[in-house]
């Protein structure tokens, strides 16, 4: 009985294509000789295509890569300050698009600190939360505009829409998430303070939602004193259930104190199956260096088992979990070609 | 020839009054014997204030702070969960209702990391800037709202307002604070990518002030990125402008990378001098702790010194400045009741 699962892979710009060899190589290692058969795509988006051809993302793009199983995303964007793309924001129509147009309401984003990590501000095992950020909703539905740009009199508005449709949906999965990890704490993070309308919704929606999962303990924090608490006391975090925009900064930081933005990994997810949902390295496109095989595939390698789990193969998302923290906590601090590491993580995997 | 200062001092809840308390005892002692007179009166105003009359600040408390040439604040807010101050919202009401009725656009957060204050991060002396964080505008307008609240079609927006006259003011009070450090570098901090419209006003602004100052070196970071390097490399920053809630942000992570909230300081400054500046420490009311002498007045001390700087008094600033950083190199990790450190302090100005 065999499955095929129809992936579509983006390796996008910069380092994006070196870390997607890496995470494939593994992917199909941890597939091999199971009943999985995977039928792969591989698209061509990001700044060298729009480069190209003008196109970020066409509809015909859009309408072929809805019709796979998963979406494997390296990472997309070209040189900083590059005056052809001046126009472009790639992020925005290529990234965000993706996520929006695929639903993806949860930006699912696991900070754990591993054994052999150096941190500056914890020891392993007291860094193990996850961040549920929404990802179809507040201040990133391209809701603003400007009037009388240009001009002394020019007012630029930015408009967070929460609904609650959308914030409801997200803290039903954060409590799901929550309730099937032992520690079964989920904190709030919002300014409810100050965002006072989007943060009633919010924190209503919470304590609706708790009522039906008496096992899970839930707290709240302004965002401001989080940042604080990743710091100071990132323990004290399990699930982290948060806004858009505030789920942008505080994965970024939770990266930081997590052993650098190197071994975050990410799913863009739509729990429903309407859409594929999307994989990728939190790391950016870091043209700096590409092309030279200094890039650490580890968090496109990380993304990789969160794809697996998302399939519902959780012994191969296992296996390539167990292999990374081995391969990290063997690190002598030497540095490793992109393909070397890539090879030494398929080396661990215990195949059988 | 005397000059009188009239001084508003509105002590606030919890720790509010005991910090105040130490940091009147420093304003007193430094300005002892010099030509400058304190008038103070003290404002009952917070969340005791209010549990007592249901006022938060009426139109004549704002009046009357008006007549004041600065305002000293100590912390307002009352036990999280009061249910008697469900809607109350002390924030928004009176520190919110303050900042833009007194119109402080210029919210200065210094973060400096002094000899002998543990940081897991960075070595004394790493740690050496300023955010200029704008006060009266961005996601803080209050210009959000909600329709069919409590509905499953509820929609909660929330409104981000940049204009060109506000973000510009801010900026040129930024450029001037950078070319005036020794190294004179400017960081604007922004989400440029997702948030294009507010993001444009703010880099074509910054891009257009340095052109004045050729002096100043620029660049850009997105608010994600500007967390990480806070964590990994804040040796990096000079000084930071940015938005209302990302300078919110922003400033409680860099009081906890350089020696944690109790020695934030901060001024709420209205440059043109048309109302009264405030100046209040970064923490909030810590209820859980009131009244019991154990909280650190370091932090209300260190806001008499922008104070005292903001009303010209650079050489009695300078004098706090340097009894603070006495007192911190001298700390031998012994507890010191809050009246034990203020007293420390006053002891080792230089007075003449
Ligand atoms: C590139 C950018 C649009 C994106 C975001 O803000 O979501 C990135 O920072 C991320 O966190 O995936
Ligand atoms: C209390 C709150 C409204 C305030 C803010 O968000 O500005 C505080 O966090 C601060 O930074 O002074």
């Amino acid at each position: 009985m065999s499955r095929v699962v129809k992936l579509a892979v983006i390796p996008g710009d910069g380092i994006g294509p070196e870390v997607i060899a890496e995470a494939l190589k593994v992917l199909d290692a941890a597939t091999a000789g199971s009943d999985v058969t995977l039928d792969t795509t591989h698209f061509s988006l990001g700044a060298a295509r729009f480069l190209e051809t003008g196109d970020v993302l066409t509809d015909a793009d859009l309408e072929h890569i809805k019709e796979h199983d998963a979406i494997l995303l390296g990472a997309v964007g070209g040189v900083p300050g590059d005056p052809r793309l001046a126009n472009a924001n790639i992020e925005r129509g290529l990234l965000l698009k993706l996520r929006f147009s695929l639903d993806h309401y949860v930006n699912l984003r696991p900070s754990v600190l591993y054994p052999g990590v150096a941190s500056p501000l914890a020891e392993p095992g007291a860094v193990d939360f996850v961040v549920v950020r929404e990802g179809t909703e507040g201040p990133y539905v391209g809701n603003g505009g400007a009037i009388r740009q240009g001009t002394p009199h020019e007012v630029a508005n930015e408009v967070s829409v929460n609904t609650a449709f959308g914030v409801e949906r997200v803290v039903r999965h954060a409590f799901a998430v929550a309730s099937a990890r032992p520690r079964k704490k989920l904190t709030l993070v919002h300014k409810t303070n100050v965002l006072v309308f989007a943060g009633s919704l919010w924190q209503r929606t919470v304590n609706a939602v708790a009522a039906e999962y008496p096992d899970v303990a839930v707290d709240y924090l302004h965002v401001d004193a989080a940042t604080i608490f990743l710091v100071t006391d990132p323990a004290r975090f399990d699930v982290i259930v948060t806004d858009n925009l505030f789920g942008d900064i505080l994965t970024d930081l939770a990266a930081a104190i997590s052993g650098g933005i190197g071994l975050a990994a990410s799913g863009n997810i739509n729990p429903s199956g309407q859409f594929p949902s999307m994989f990728e390295p939190v790391h950016g496109s870091a043209p700096d260096i590409a092309g030279k095989q200094l890039a650490d595939p580890t968090a496109a390698i990380l993304s990789v088992a969160l794809l697996l789990a998302h399939l519902g193969l959780d012994a191969a998302a296992e296996n390539v979990n167990r292999a990374v923290v081995a391969d990290i906590a063997a690190r002598t601090g030497e540095a490793r070609a992109t393909a070397a590491i890539g090879d030494a993580i398929v080396s661990t995997l215990s195949i059988d």
